[in-house]
């Protein structure tokens, strides 16, 4: 087993939400006994929204995801832990649709209602006897799991379970947001997957739970990235029981849209950024942030290009203020930008300026700034009003060694 | 010092090319007793083509080179090793010319024939007394330095010099071609620059040379990567002094020019793959074929995507038969893919087709495979005629350890 990380953050203390219970089995994917199938259970009138992987090469469970979705209603889901069922052909498919069936069944509700995602080895067909037992089991179980349970029994090499939750107030009705999520901990041959669930008690149409995920997804999920390797069944979904009993938001001008809007956004990005401090071989987080860009999008992909380069990752790994690796991740990234209007700041302080190392420069404050674990990079382009920001972890030996040494 | 790379290849013997001459000095760019710059001096009539980087914060000798190449013609050629001077503003560009300048005042040629390139240490602008009296004293020695003299002496933190030679027959006269290079290794803060330079003693008009260079180019330097960061620095530059005498090579289908461009481009695929053998921290060299995509060019986003994805490259350095890892590179490059038409050779063998493992798979070959230096991932994406082949090396232990472990 790998060591907590030491970017872990303590599990907070959820409240429940009314609506949905919970309930964990173990199926026995692997040679375990911890539980491994996991079941929420959905008060009727659930809304859901969701956002899936963009990989051309998805697992079963994110098609069935995207092919229920458009219902917008959920009873069910059901995620299993140690096989991800991904690229599996027909076995696969099947066995995916005959789990979610048999949980429709035993929930009386519809196969369309009931979401599923699956997180572990690939090319393995999900077993099906399994995982229909288990998923039996985890019904039985309903009411029985925590928040902490179901945390864990969706995660794989995760090195610490990881949650939050916020409030809003719609209307003067206070509602309940709680999210858990597994990151990118995993062993050969398992992709870094990521899964999300985020379950509110307010009440909101499901297409506008759907707009409001994507927001949030695109300044958060999106924002993310540990080794730029993207999973075939990343998935992220929002359900909302309603059983908070506010005037139901359907619009986004409705009363208290913008708050619920602004916690779903605030719990996603603690989601997303706790994936980050348990990126595999983590020993910093850092923040990059890219101001003056011709526009957003542009500057999110000069940030994603510092983000995943081997060269600055390696840089902060070994505390070294290279700010010379970043301009070159900046020049490398095809989007617009001038090296004469370029510059760069570690922990605030400015170290490039004009297309060159500012004068009298001074490394020591920087290079004390890159000690600590938590790092900040700020690079302006000078251009234009865009801006983005994103997280990523360094790229150490223990990556190498969770992904090379271990053997499948 | 690193050790020499594993997968190093001997240096081999080289013809001189008539037409071009070589010098090399110490201009202490840091504190050693080697040689650091590199004067090549080209008889009157010398060709010239030239590929740089795409970084949009290239260098200043970049730059130079950019504006001196439409002119066609090269007396000189000087190369920088120690400090690349890049993102060094207006100081570093000033130096970048009075060296150029110098060095056509000693060849009694135009500034516009002289090229120039620099590798070592970003944001530190080259000096430039340092500068000058080192292409003073190259120039002096011109006439002493062999191939492999040069080929070191354009080296910073390359395990072995990396050189090749061609021939090729232009209507009845043979016509050699040298190229020495240099690669990947660095240690911090220094960029993974590569420098290529090829010399040949046919004849040839500059703008077909320029062609056949971007042609070679776009199948041989642009299909390898090792780390998936671009230098600000990276220049290949072909010189054609003439002297062999064959009728001048004008358009593509004068006779000989296809001997020519196939000699060309099997001489910058050579050098392209020795650059490979020397990634940093490299076990293990990885031809990567990708066919039935749509289009070339898509076929070469998806190698690059595989070649790039840090869970392949650890996965062939812990010998791990991961196919999965493959399917997840595809399905992340973006490009048309169908899952169930995917299927994927290593070392030749099938491991999987039709969106699944392939029945009765046996791992032992596979892995028998991936024990050796030399790997070989097919895969074939059932759509189209599209096809592409790129080359890298595996992301192990000696790449953190380079790029993290040790300080600027």
């Amino acid at each position: 087993m790998a060591d907590v990380s030491p970017l872990a953050r303590p599990f907070p203390d959820l409240p429940e939400v009314a609506g949905c219970t919970r309930g964990t089995a173990t199926a026995g994917y692997k040679n375990w006994t911890r539980a491994d199938v996991t079941l929420l259970a959905f008060a009727p009138g659930t809304s859901v929204a969701g956002v899936t992987t963009r990989s051309k090469c998805p697992s079963p469970e994110v098609e069935l995801c995207r092919r229920h979705l458009p219902w917008g209603s959920a009873r069910g889901l059901v995620v299993n832990a140690g096989n991800s069922n991904a690229f599996t052909g027909l076995k696969g498919a099947e066995a995916c649709a005959r789990q979610v069936a048999e949980a429709a069944n035993l929930l009386g509700c519809e196969p369309a209602e009931v979401f599923a995602a699956s997180t572990g080895v690939i090319g393995v067909p999900l077993p099906q006897e399994k995982a229909i037992a288990g998923v039996q089991a985890a019904h039985a179980a309903l009411g029985t799991a925590s928040w902490l349970d179901v945390t864990r029994a969706i995660g794989t090499t995760d090195t610490f379970p990881k949650a939050a939750a916020r409030e809003a107030v719609i209307d003067g009705t206070t509602v309940r947001l709680v999210g858990f999520i597994k990151g990118s901990g995993m062993i050969a041959p398992d992709m870094a997957t990521m899964l999300g669930f985020t379950v509110t008690d307010a009440a909101i149409d499901p297409a506008l739970l759907q707009a409001l995920l994507e927001a949030a997804n695109g300044r958060t999920f999106s924002c993310i990235t540990v080794d730029g390797d993207t999973s075939t069944s990343d998935t992220v979904l929002a359900f909302a029981t309603g059983a908070a009993g506010n005037r139901p938001l359907a619009a986004v001008g409705d009363a208290g849209a913008d708050a619920f809007a602004a916690a779903l956004e605030d719990l996603c990005r603690e989601l997303a950024q706790l994936v980050v401090r348990d990126g595999e071989g983590a020993s910093r987080f850092i923040e990059i942030r890219v101001s003056g860009a011709v526009s957003d999008a542009s500057a999110h992909r000069v940030a994603m290009s510092i983000a995943n380069s081997p060269l600055v990752k390696t840089a902060i790994a070994g505390g070294d203020a290279n700010w010379g690796r970043v301009v070159m991740a900046v020049g490398k990234a095809g989007e617009p930008a001038e090296r004469d209007l370029l510059s760069i700041r570690f922990g605030g302080i400015e170290v490039a300026a004009s297309g060159m190392v500012v004068d009298g420069y001074d490394e020591a404050p920087v290079t004390a700034h890159l000690q600590g674990p938590e790092i900040d990079i700020a690079v302006d382009l000078g251009l234009g009003d865009g801006r983005a920001t994103v997280w990523t972890s360094d790229l150490t030996h223990g990556y190498i060694s969770i992904n090379a040494d271990y053997r499948s």
